[in-house]
């Protein structure tokens, strides 16, 4: 079992409103054993269609999975276009049809007749009882294949997936795996990421390297399909090692850690504590610092000061100051970084300031210009920048470069203490 | 031309970290124009795939689609595969190469001997100049059916389509057009709603009524396929009359704008002013109101409060009610929410403070407990809450649950100036 391909079951699926994400997490377990997705497809809730789907799909892979349409109305029709297509009948399970019945008496809930339905088995098909919902997941083998039916709730499918299909393809799977490391690269272009490390990567043949801009930054994925999991772990290591020699600051984490969690982590292990005072940012900064669990041991609080008065009366910065050099300079930036690292009694201080658009730009001030500072024991550093793109882009590039300075600093600091 | 199928290339859109996403946005455009998308496949960066991909899409639809693998590396091989399914020559398009090399100098960068493969043109194809990449959009007619190329890049794709694509369908497209409205609700559970409205949308059969629970709330799609267009404009302006009469309060909007927008709007509208200070939410319910152009007029500050001298400092929450009562607390929210509005000097104040977790919890305030206050002119409210799921449920829900109560209050100021 090598070959797998997803069959996302449901009209709303072909609506603009709803994209397949199953697919993502069954492609993720799959690769662990050892199986690669090589085609995916959304379906409508139709027989005809879905009956062709499989056809299609049986003649591709050897293991197919297709998740939804098993509900119990009439729409859902998917282990009926099954069935046909296979010649099987579809029987009632008695044992499903129990479970059905415990859990809606469980719940108190009247069962209407329609459910039945979904203790409709194909002749000779597994039963993956599902624990968290009414529709079973099925296991089906035919012409050589396997296929496997899913409920669509992501909840559901994933459970019933982990816990009951997993083994049975686990059995099946060669030996062949898939081994992976992710590192995440902040401040450099694509291009310009490729360009200094493309001759190094090159060298190793045997790993897939694919390189990705995301809203986050840069990913670069390296994966290698090995049936020698030591020696594809060594191998990866190595490469992985050498892109960290190449990468210096811009690197982020070699673990698939993000920008947030390696904040998060380098502020806790270092004792630093923070505070934020962001103007266009207008609380990004904070309610990222704030995502992870036990972010309250560094972070004290932060300033949206998004009018002049707020950045006085919060950060501290002097009226005349902002009058002087305009809300957007960097001087004004240093003085929202210094006031809030005083007024929180934290280490270290940020300060944000400028125009996200797309409003409020002058000639000498386009829209995009920002200001970002960062204060701490030894007096602040600001850095002025430029961002394009709408009022959303903006302002995540100004979130994401002032944690990259903050992250900087701290990737510093840990280096000057060892 | 009235079906469609959209073909998402590219490997990396078969691994766990990337699902397609042009398919929703040209499915959006595809249906205004009456074309309804009947499947959806992801195919791999593979000659042969493609081929078949396109062979087994050309017998089911009128027109189709594929997004992706026209760029300049080996890897890309889209137009390759479509050329030689349908017997056609590639030939160099020497405007096309001209206005790579245009903008390669435009923008001062090398052009590598690859870029040149993507002015190669199906023999008989009309090219779709991008003025925003490198590889032009190319459409190609066959057996009857015709074929768009599109570049993967988001924005190239949706600007080749918007600007030079969709004129040519919609001359192609019968008069059978789709039409829809979008009701937005937030306090309701999908049953409980569902529950409310279904006698009433159940009467309308022309109207395909779905509702959708999303993470901002929930959505009633009605759609309508109708040669009539001022006859379904009709019949859904009535249906969806008569569900805004069944929502009352919950109903956020009946035209698809969102919580934020409409909070946005009444807020402009009605010339009130606002400040908050959260904690629980860390900055997220600051980043929502400042999130749409023009939110300087009505948003002052936000104060991230997220440690206990920061409450006091910022928000003048007195330290003995902190001790007192803890800082989760209605008696904290109130204090936050009024202290807030004193120092922003605003006309509403919100304050937020609760347990997002894992931690912190206890018996008497478990991880999720929240309470939200609301405060202006004649005084505050607050109100507890007890959110399920983990810590980024928890503080999302906090902020949609505070933004919801600003919105009901500013439509009951609404209500009462009418």
């Amino acid at each position: 079992m090598r070959l797998a391909e997803i069959i996302a079951v449901g009209s709303e699926l072909l609506t603009p409103f709803h994209a397949d994400t199953n697919s993502l997490f069954l492609t993720e377990e799959l690769n662990q054993l050892g199986v690669a997705v090589i085609h995916k497809s959304v379906v409508p809730d139709d027989r005809a269609a879905l009956g062709e789907a499989f056809a299609q799909a049986l003649e591709r892979a050897d293991l197919v999975i297709a998740t939804g349409g098993l509900g119990p109305t009439e729409d859902d029709v998917t282990r009926e276009a099954l069935a046909e297509l296979l010649g099987r009948r579809l029987l009632r399970d008695d044992r499903v049809l129990h479970q059905i019945r415990d859990r809606f008496a469980r719940l108190d809930r009247p069962m209407t007749p329609n459910n039945e339905r979904q203790a409709l088995v194909p002749e000779g098909a597994t039963v993956f009882p599902n624990d968290s919902g009414t529709a079973p997941g099925l296991w089906v083998e035919a012409r050589g294949r396997a296929i496997l039916l899913l409920p669509g709730p992501p909840g559901e499918a994933r459970r019933i997936f982990a816990e009951q299909a997993r083994p049975v393809i686990e059995r099946r799977a060669g030996n062949r795996r898939m081994a992976r490391r992710l590192l995440r690269v902040v401040g450099l272009s694509e291009s310009g990421l490729d360009h200094r490390v493309a001759e190094t990567y090159k060298q190793y043949e045997q790993i897939s390297t694919t390189i990705l801009a995301t809203r986050e930054g840069i990913e670069i994925h390296l994966t290698i399909w090995s049936e020698d999991a030591p020696e594809a772990a060594r191998v990866l290591d190595e490469l992985s090692a050498r892109l960290v020699a190449l990468l210096g600051e811009a690197l982020v984490s070699a673990t698939g850690e993000t920008l947030d969690e390696v904040v998060a982590r380098e502020l806790s292990l270092s004792g630093s504590t923070v505070a934020v005072a962001e103007s266009c940012t207008g609380g990004i900064v904070s309610a990222r610092l704030t995502s992870l669990p036990g972010s309250s041991l560094f972070f004290r609080g932060g300033a949206v000061s998004y009018s002049n008065p707020m950045k006085t009366i919060w950060a501290g910065v002097p009226a005349e100051l902002i009058e002087q050099h305009g809300a957007v300079s960097s001087e004004v930036a240093i003085a929202m970084a210094e006031g809030v690292r005083r007024s929180a009694e934290t280490t270290l201080g940020l300060g944000i300031t400028g125009i996200a658009g797309p409003g409020g730009g002058t000639p000498e001030k386009p829209v995009g210009t920002v200001h970002i500072a960062l204060a701490g024991e030894s007096g602040a550093e600001a850095r002025p920048f430029l961002f394009g793109g709408d009022r959303d882009r903006i302002r995540h590039l100004a979130a994401q470069t002032a944690l990259d300075m903050l992250r900087r600093r701290l990737l510093r600091g840990r280096n000057e203490r060892s």
